[in-house]
């Protein structure tokens, strides 16, 4: 595997070797000294067009403590403004030697072309409503921890704005491979219009689903769907379809709430869920270094100086 | 000790510890290769929420030559513009298995409210009028070097105002704490309202101060407090409290000249003390970064790997 | 040598210094693990007042190559907001214990006034119209791993804004210094005024200097300078000046083509140079590393612990 543009480019059986690597590097970010030689010399640049603190630090907290060298650059502070071209700026980050380029961009694609162009690696870190597929192996890593690797029957209710969501996406494609039943919760007007041949259930009723279901995982709102109008007010919004306290209240005492972050809290989800024992969110973060470790050493290792 | 919040976390026994432990990494930053495994495999970010170039690249070199891993944000390039919330930044880094923060925040009590949310070490880089300890620790770090521990009876003299300065607020604590004798020098405007308890002398008069002090403490004047017409002009300002040529001809022969930086040369420092003998501003640029090492040290190290 | 500010500071025996130890750096970049520990315990500052992705990676990556600490501040983060001066952030970065710094600057001279001023190693990553040395090594290196030492009567031409070009200036010193015969091709309002007792030709007629040219170097047009009204369009500037398939087809077949990047493609070039044999733009990227893995070891090292 050369790079990671979405989840089909691992099926099933590659999903279950990075949960696999995942957990020697868990334990690995629970030494001492949470680091491993196995990458030295290789390098990282992370290429965000887009911001996102959490998944970044993410991806270099994984690439520092596989001791690789990491290098960073934003839309900001980049050459866009002189109007370089994305071609030219990744040509130029490839010829320099760099080994991998993770890719965080507003449009969908965009790190598809981006392969097609260069021999680096490519990291899809997120591209427009298209996938974000490591979400969904840190999503998928942090369910097997709970329940082991019987995702058969699991059923996962996916809450929210599925239409504008990659991280919907990624989970509807990483879940079904691994056997999960997976069902849409939303409004009609955040459901995405090409729904045929999606491995899922639809549902628009959030109370329907509750009580059967032993993932809840609950999407973040885009306050500027508001203003698209797709749904009233976020008032109304979190009437019907947030994780509430109530609504928690109903869930089974064995069910698991996620949540891609960062959450916004009294809309789509409950300030207390971060209390609650069920709520597997900020294991969610930690898994993300770990599994994001594996996905680096999985396109970028050599197999020597591995962390075992 | 677990965070660095404010002077008072150390109280004058864990001040003197950290100067005896900055006097070695001084030492290491002398080294043909300035550079020890002190924390290596630990991981430092700073989140900068207000700019400032010499503190943060002080902290990082810091973190840099005691081995430890370095990832930093700044407010404009921060998921911030996305209106993530403060608490779920600092979760989400902790989550991540950081173990310190380096913070700098324009509001006072920041860094203590992040302290009250997670597990992970909190250094106070500066937070509003508050506190900016180690400012105050490297401070008197660097008078230690030049008078040795005899704090006791120094007059010193801190210049400028005071009222919105976390830099004075430090340093009252930190030099009365070692047995300083502290003069506030300063017009009433730039006062702190909340003197009383202080253990501080007042004076509006810098001239009738000046020949009598030890240590002559120029704070930054910023220039957007003329805005708010809380002085006259800057010429005024100069006049009045400037450590103009004329003043250092009647400082003593043996007093030291401090000033934390960045100075704004012919406002409230003249442009020609940089090379009077007198002035240890550098001095107290290149000692910040043993002290932070101290720091860091303090709060992150196990004890193996030591300087020593 | 301390400083590299320009070519002259290193005259014809400096270049081939250089050019000769980029060779050993060169492979270096090739091994499995390209990392040498010539400079560990260094550290090099990336101060960029004016964006440039492409430069600033190489450095990073040539200093980490090295095993040098680096840090970056661009001028939107850093302190410049808040009125620091040039001065007081530069002795500030020294007093740190910095022991490089790479500048990038609007202002030609900058880089020179820098170097006056503080004791750490400067090198120009760029000032105004005025040098950026490092291309025209890696320049010069490229041309030697084509045709080896032998510079004497290689006929050059470099084609396009030559009054605004940073790049022209150095290549024009770093070419002619070591014997290429340099003619410099352009409309008369893209000619600097000042071209007496340049070592070069002038013409402005690109097909008339095409057949005979070993190497044609096509510069950057920058878009401002059409509303600058320097030329008429970009379009009549590309049947004139750019270098189109057609003129691609009459250069020799031996020839080869050299652009600083980013190329506007179907402006200056045409896209389709990119795959032909003659280009060898993306290896004077490749070869940036190694260039400035030399210029930095150059100024900071030791002499222990080298590449061989």
């Amino acid at each position: 595997m050369k790079h990671l543009l979405g989840i089909d480019d691992l099926g099933a059986e590659g999903i279950g070797e990075v949960l696999r690597l995942a957990d020697s590097f868990l334990e690995v970010t629970r030494r001492d000294i949470p680091k491993v030689p196995a990458l030295r010399g290789k390098t990282v640049v992370s290429m965000f067009y887009e911001d996102s603190t959490r998944t970044r630090l993410s991806f270099e907290t994984a690439a520092k403590r596989l001791s690789a060298d990491t290098m960073t650059f934003s839309a900001g502070s980049s050459s866009l403004r002189k109007g370089e071209s994305l071609l030219d700026t990744v040509r130029t980050v490839e010829a320099m030697g760099i080994d991998a380029i993770v890719v965080r961009h507003k449009s969908s694609g965009v790190p598809q072309r981006i392969a097609g162009w260069i021999d680096a690696s490519i990291i899809n870190a997120g591209d427009g409503w298209h996938e974000h597929p490591t979400q969904a192996l840190l999503d998928a890593f942090t369910l097997r921890r709970h329940r082991g690797d019987s995702f058969a029957g699991m059923k996962v209710a996916i809450v929210g704005d599925i239409k504008h969501s990659r991280v919907a996406r990624s989970n509807v494609k990483a879940l079904s491979a691994l056997g999960a039943e997976v069902t849409l919760v939303g409004p009609p007007t955040l459901m995405p219009p090409d729904l045929e041949g999606w491995p899922v259930k639809i549902s628009y009723d959030l109370d329907e689903v509750l009580p059967d279901s032993d993932v809840l995982y609950v999407l973040r709102i885009q306050r500027e769907r508001q203003e698209e109008a797709l749904f009233p007010s976020l008032r109304e919004y979190a009437t019907r379809y947030g994780l509430t306290s109530e609504r928690l209240a109903r869930l089974r005492s064995d069910a698991l709430v996620m949540h891609p972050g960062p959450t916004n809290r009294g809309v789509e989800i409950d300030a207390l869920v971060a209390d609650d024992p069920r709520s597997v969110i900020n294991e969610q973060v930690a898994n993300g270094v770990a599994v994001r470790m594996a996905v680096l050493y999985l396109l970028l290792g050599s197999g020597e100086g591995r962390a075992a």
